[in-house]
């Protein structure tokens, strides 16, 4: 049966997709997940009437969540990534022959296994042996975590203002040092600053009150409200704004990223480095 | 009486804006007008059911338009507007004290009537001295005109792919380098890469058929599919990929364009890249 899957971005805007049927839909204990087959977007994976993914578009999205922290850091070679049970972002570390162990932190075992299932073009990845999947919320995870330390952390999460808000927290960033390495890099989803201003504002003051770098960067993701969508990378140490490595990635397996695409990311729109400016005026 | 103002942007794609009342709606010689005041993205101009502008996101579509061609030139006086009833290019272009003149080319002259009326962050701009309002089409225009020649010809008009169809062909560009001074440039209007991969490629291969210098850049414009919008500069001279004079305009009076963004917005997606080596193998 066909229909028109709604997201109705602000209390004015909407968003729809042509839906030709229903995959799955399954309700898990934290969440509701749905797999649609749509028109012309492939599949779409939605979680509490959210888009999460679209099988045409998602590539922009994990490319530069993934690839420009990996090619800010000189030798990625541990990475967690908290969230991300799709496996887009594990399929896009597993590109980076440096990578040696993924932990992969997501909540919800039903998103995994429906991904696996049902969207192999992410999910399929989710079977690597260099990966340890974690079915822990990644606060409590970083929190009972000892020893282990990483070089890059990833925040691959739901919506911000959700209930992953605490990913986007002060506390969660000071757990987030503890297990970093010495120059690691923390890279983290953030919204759409032409929808989203105070909430950006706030990510970027807890970014800014636990580490001594923070920078933003900017994707085109068309799957998402307003097509802008923003990212952070934080460290304590100086972060560059260029990929610091050669390109060891065959570049045909990239259809987002470039070297170029990496630098320009940070140049921000004016009415963003306001905001920016306006909520951490002693870090700039 | 409130509703929905959908637009299907492909077969399976629709974006929706709540509609609090209409303006007005004309139906003029050429195209049906439509001026509506939205919930939250203020009045929106939609000409035969394709929205032009909103008053909420113009700023990042009229900025990257004219301030990347006219910082891409080293002395832009005389300046040709093809298009762009509305009144948005007029108000930018008016922020560099070097241009002189603007003839602004509309064949629709109650576009014209119904922006100074109803939408006057942009219409009111139209009211200018520098301005002088042509109401023909452009190739016309072109073809008719003897002796002025311009510095910068800026191509703001409905899709590439509607009526305005001629302003992307060789005929038209060949008829516009026969008016550009010498180091003139052509700046115009692209569609979205993400779904107009065989448009895009066809405006590209026309621009390289008819100058020696073409270059793509990009800019957020949630306004329209997808929220990515390319724009091209063509030339006989070569062009700089950055902005080659001080920026005269006061910044507090840009809300996206500045410098940086100037110079990142010709870096694409490596999709974007292979789709305009492909188009025009022997250029790059």
């Amino acid at each position: 049966m066909q229909f028109w899957y709604n997201e109705t971005q602000s209390s004015g805007t909407r968003y729809s997709y042509k839906i030709m049927r229903a995959i799955c839909r399954k309700k898990s204990k934290f969440q509701n997940i749905e797999i649609f087959q749509s028109k012309d977007n492939g599949k779409l994976l939605v979680i509490d009437k959210f888009l999460m993914l679209s099988e045409r578009f998602e590539f922009a999205y994990h490319e530069m969540m993934v690839h420009v922290p990996l090619f800010s850091h000189i030798r990625p070679e541990d990475i967690l990534i908290v969230g991300g049970g799709d496996g887009g972002c594990v399929r896009e570390c597993l590109k980076h022959q440096l990578v040696k162990t993924i932990d992969l932190c997501e909540i919800d075992k039903k998103v995994i296994d429906l991904s696996k299932k049902y969207l192999p073009f992410v999910g399929s990845y989710l079977r690597n042996t260099k990966l340890k999947i974690h079915y822990q919320d990644g606060f409590h995870y970083l929190t009972s975590l000892h020893n282990k330390k990483y070089d890059v952390i990833l925040v691959d999460s739901t919506d911000p203002d959700g209930p992953a808000a605490i990913l986007f927290t002060r506390k969660f960033y000071q757990a987030a040092i503890e297990h970093l390495k010495n120059g690691g890099i923390l890279g983290t989803i953030g919204t759409t600053p032409f929808f989203e201003k105070n909430l950006l504002k706030k990510i970027d003051r807890a970014l800014n009150s636990s580490f001594r770098y923070v920078k933003h960067y900017l994707a085109f993701v068309p799957m998402y409200q307003s097509g802008c969508w923003s990212f952070m990378l934080a460290s304590n140490k100086n972060i560059p704004t260029r990929a610091i490595r050669d390109n060891v990635i065959h570049p045909s397996s990239l259809d987002y990223y470039n070297a170029e695409i990496h630098k320009s990311s940070f140049a921000l729109p004016s009415f963003y480095k306001r905001m920016v400016i306006s909520s951490s005026p002693n870090k700039l």
